[in-house]
């Protein structure tokens, strides 16, 4: 007799919804990789119709009640927690009222606009009216979903992307950063201003840096019976745990962007795929959070592809895919992919001086959405911030600035935590990793074989694991250690030895 | 004050299912394209869940009574015509029930695993059995809908592809073609029995191929902005009137299947395109009919593309695409592209001895689905109907006989005879269009420009109209004569000029 059919009902549904999504999955890969320029707007007028009616069922009123009944019934401790997910998604998906989800359906396409517009004449001042009203929308929306939750309004939009995440652990671990890295990044570029690097010499015809990214996704473990790698204007990770589609891009006049971009999105796919399946269509079988995802990602392209061993591989690929030089000796590709320089611009940042950039955007966004700024006060704030972290002079230059990235033009608030947080786990992963491995028997492995155990130890510590806890109870299960920047900085310290 | 307030409901739902529609027509694209191998029962879940939620919508009872009262509400003709055809589809949709569609889903899979094991074994025997369990579900499929539309079950099926078509007008018009057929492919192989034909030697490389094809389809008027060609195992036009998937297959010794068989895609694409966008989502937005879909994809494929003036351009863009060769010069490629022999694969086939596959199929069809005969009975008669036919010889060799085509063994009957009535079509349409356009202009146009004259005239006569007619009634309107085999037996007698 089935002892459990309110939960039942409720993990079909679910199955639903989550088989709805995949389709839309599809079909959003689709529309950034393949679909002609013209078919955009029928296109968007489908997947919003598809969106409304995921919306619809979830928010369905023959739901209700039937939690209530499934917490009565005799469920097991997974069960149990995969209930809790799926009544957080419903509380999520009823929290914010049609009619604000249409003003910031309409704020954003205002932002999106404007930000275009501001970033190429490189003026703050065209976009910070539509970002105030975008703010004022998102501020509203985080208001609802925090009372929902009995949360404030930026912890609201931090646990949309990292459960039980909040302003104050957020703020401790960024202050605790703040204070050490400008000491670091001065000391190693300090101890590398001496050094020579050499830089490939192109063209890079992107046939040849098609194959070499495939060959690194090879040694990286990706499965190609269940995923692909094609082209898109933006680099992303999409598709399903069954069919897992990564996208990267070229240019003729150089090749590691692309090739550590797909290294970076192999990183989130491995993940994807190792997400437990028979948990698939349920919360629990999801990935942990925005943060985790992003610490597989860095565990690939950071911690390992620019260990030695795995330079050695990439050099390798490199050199049978775009012909020998001496930029791609393993020793002078890896001066190279190590080379730290404090910049403006993010998406261009090393690894060193990464973490000031998401710390900036971070302190400005939590202010501007607690209502402690206002839109016009960023720039400024921008620019001083820039210069006490990493000495970089934006003053008068948005475009290089605040302008640099997308994610406020598109609502997304909360989300730029997880770059760093992200940072931190991969660290603390990876070194609880190669602690397990053994140092020696670490020195001695090829890059393909290292890559091989990293996969292993991720998808058993890890992958397997889905949403079943949070991002810090899943880092203190796999690493023994509270979630913290110490690994982070640690690692600094190691493979920089100068710092 | 809205009038119509019950017809609005209506069209809403309309374009609500058509926009998920839309989204499950990329699924497919994708599925049929770029989708890894692994990852096809995953995507067949999605899919399916998809294609429940729209049957669920199509058939929702909150429609019971919209469309009485749509009646009585004041609508335009147009209008009018399109409720009806909302009424039609809801009665199909709602005519076979769930557990029928269900037995159907599980005969076909049967039947399709044992087709391929069979044509493989060229052994019609291990393809009996399933297809008869199939065809016993097909039936009982056919009775419900014959029953509610009031037809018959062969009619049923054949109503489903072509609105108003019966089983008695094609044995007329099939009957008819089937006198004279015999009489003018033995006249013109006779004819050119003594001609030499250059076969184009290969290799000709896939990236050639395929710029050869596209600048077909550039020459086809085909819109990219709007529409894409790609590659899959079986070539087939796919997406939405807004973005047009067409794909086709490439073999590197062999260059002429690709061009055509775009050449056929583009046409069909073509009218997928021109359908009316103000009907966008509603039912008199779609497609006429299978048949006259067949029609434009033959109007461009044999009417235009082996016509001099086209094949000059086709000489022009093989020349520019894989090189010159003798076999590339207009007069010899046009005298290899209107070689007409007997053979046994349809698909094969020239124009000319095309009708003889199409009709002995059919006639096999309709007697089996009205229960004249069983599947044991197909090979006998299919091998006597070849030999009266065509007088090819498959007795033994039912691989090259019935077993050679995929559309029985997906449950699909009532759909083959479109590809003969299409033939009809496009010759009677090609005709008015060269009669509209003047002998004398028609041969003084060059390739590209006769192309471009088809296209707006087939807009105007055909696309435009989506399916506001019958293919009987817009074949009528836009030839002033009813729809006829005169046209094709006229076709084939001048073309080839001994027939």
């Amino acid at each position: 007799m089935n002892q459990t059919p309110a939960y039942d009902a409720l993990r079909a549904r679910r199955l639903q919804i989550y088989n709805l999504e995949a389709v839309q999955a599809i079909a959003s890969w689709d529309r950034m990789t393949f679909m002609p320029a013209g078919s955009g707007s029928a296109r968007a007028a489908a997947q919003a119709e598809l969106a409304a009616l995921i919306q619809t069922l979830q928010t369905s009123e023959e739901l209700d009640g039937l939690a209530a009944r499934a917490a009565s019934e005799p469920l097991n401790a997974n069960d149990r927690t995969n209930l809790k997910l799926m009544e957080r998604e419903r509380l999520v998906a009823a929290a914010v009222p049609e009619a604000l989800n249409t003003r910031r359906s309409h704020a954003v396409a205002a932002a999106s606009d404007a930000w275009r517009q501001a970033r190429a004449a490189n003026d703050w001042a065209l976009f910070s009216g539509p970002l105030s009203t975008l703010v004022e929308v998102v501020r509203e929306s985080a208001q609802r979903l925090g009372d929902a939750l009995g949360l404030s309004r930026y912890d609201a939009l931090l646990d949309g992307h990292d459960r039980g995440l909040n302003r104050a652990q957020v703020e401790q671990w960024f202050g605790e950063i703040g204070q050490w890295l400008p000491g670091i990044v001065a000391s190693i570029t300090a101890q590398q201003a001496a050094e020579e690097v050499l830089i490939p010499q192109g063209p890079f015809p992107q046939e040849g840096q098609r194959q070499a990214c495939l060959a690194a996704m090879t040694a990286l473990g990706f499965d190609f019976e269940r995923g692909r790698l094609d082209v898109s204007a933006h680099p992303f990770t999409g598709g399903t745990p069954d069919d897992v589609r990564l996208t990267t891009r070229y240019t003729e006049d150089e090749c590691l962007s692309a090739l550590l971009g797909v290294i970076h999105e192999a990183g989130h796919g491995r993940y994807q795929a190792g997400l437990p399946g028979t948990w698939r269509g349920q919360p629990l079988g999801e990935p942990c959070s925005a943060s985790m995802h992003e610490a597989q990602a860095l565990a690939f392209e950071r911690q390992l592809a620019l260990s030695p061993a795995f330079v050695q591989v990439l050099s390798e690929i490199l050199q049978t895919h775009l012909g020998p030089q001496p930029a791609f000796e393993p020793r002078i590709l890896h001066r190279l992919m190590t080379r730290v320089r404090p910049g403006a611009i993010r998406v261009d940042a090393d690894e060193v001086t990464y973490p000031a950039h998401v710390i900036l955007r971070t302190e400005i966004e939590i202010a501007l959405i607690e209502g402690e700024i206002e839109a016009g006060d960023v720039p400024a704030l921008w620019d001083q911030r820039m210069l006490d972290l990493l000495g970089v002079d934006v003053r008068g230059n948005p475009a290089q600035g605040p302008l640099q990235d997308i994610h406020w033009s598109l609502g997304m608030f909360g989300y730029f935590p997880a770059y760093l947080i992200g940072a931190m786990a991969a660290a603390q992963l990876f070194q609880s990793f190669t602690a397990s491995t053994g140092a020696a028997a670490l020195d001695q492995s090829s890059g393909t074989e290292l890559s091989r155990a990293l996969g292993e130890w991720l998808e058993d510590k890890v992958w397997r694991h889905g949403a079943a806890m949070t991002t810090g109870d899943l880092i203190a299960s796999a690493t023994g250690q509270p979630l913290s920047p110490t690994a982070l900085k640690d690692h600094f310290q190691r493979r920089y030895a100068g710092a």
